[in-house]
């Protein structure tokens, strides 16, 4: 492939990020190269800008407040109860975005294959525990593990929940059903036995 | 969508790159947060190192060389009296790849929805017709016009092909046939139809 050094170094860089591949790597290359120094440099800076977001000591979601706690965590208005575990960043949003939950949330991290918690992802589950008994008397009101519904992640989730046990009044996941707009018909056996379950 | 300002940004800016979309754009965000200031540093680095890419005047490739003219363009060993027109760059190095061609290019720009050259689309045929005038006394041996197959793309190599008509001993167009690998049972009549025409 015929192509400029500081082309092949952003190629390189691109395709190393999550979900985007070595041909999308390079048209994003061409694109940014034709649209010319502006969009560049736009670019360059809400980069450099990233630097200043901070990870909540408490949740660890994203945040650019003078202490340590995010605006999730510092919201009086919440309940801070409830506890959600969720994979990643974008899960919180998603969950934010219903509009649906009031309580606090733990990012743990993206889980790997193996259906295994990482060392860092157990010390955050540790660091939970320790806030629990240093604020709630050791005891909340309810975790709800919001993992992704599979056999993997059941198998994670199981180990969290054992971990808690002691630490909450309840250890909720998230239901398992047909998504609304989807058909009974396409559902997979997992799905509908869900769905039968959390009728109501 | 609570999220920090920053995070806003290059949220805007990268959903807004092609092929990206907001789902991608937001977990592309938090990769680069959660990566940190190293990877963040290297692709500002690698955006900023763009800056030195320059437009080659004749076959709109990019090149670094201090003329005016790319790697291609400058090679005395390939012939200059076949010219292939191709859409993008991506074109440009697929067809590099096959080490099956040694003439030139010429990189029109992507193609509209409407089927209808661009402005600055037609100023590039007119760079070409120029060129052939002043290089090779107003015509070349072949003009290959190496478009994706498909309807709208067959009205745009018209046009070409009746801009450029006196200037090349023949205008020509790619093989439309079976994809190696592929099957016949499940070719559409064009795809098949080609292979037939392209039999040999």
């Amino acid at each position: 492939m015929k192509v400029t050094k500081g082309t092949k170094k952003l190629v390189d860089i691109l395709s190393a990020l999550p979900g985007i591949g070595p041909r999308q790597a390079i048209r994003l290359t061409f694109h940014l190269i034709r649209q010319g120094h502006g969009i560049q440099k736009e670019l360059e800076d809400a980069i450099k800008d990233l630097g200043v977001a901070k990870i909540c000591s408490q949740c660890f979601y994203i945040h650019e407040n003078p202490g340590k706690l995010c605006d999730i965590c510092l919201d009086a208005g919440r309940d801070h109860t409830t506890i959600a575990i969720v994979e990643k960043e974008t899960d919180l949003i998603s969950i934010e975005n219903t509009g649906k939950y009031r309580g606090r949330y733990l990012i743990i991290g993206e889980l790997g294959r193996g259906g295994v918690l990482e060392p860092d992802q157990k010390l955050k589950l540790k660091s939970l525990k320790t806030w629990i008994v240093k604020n709630h008397q050791g005891s909340v009101r309810e975790i709800i593990i919001a993992l992704n519904p599979n056999t993997q992640n059941d198998f994670v989730a199981n180990q969290i929940s054992n971990e808690l046990r002691d630490l909450a009044g309840k250890i909720t996941r998230l239901g398992v059903g047909i998504p609304s707009g989807g058909e009974i018909e396409f559902a997979d056996d997992e799905t509908l036995g869900g769905a039968l379950k959390g009728r109501g």
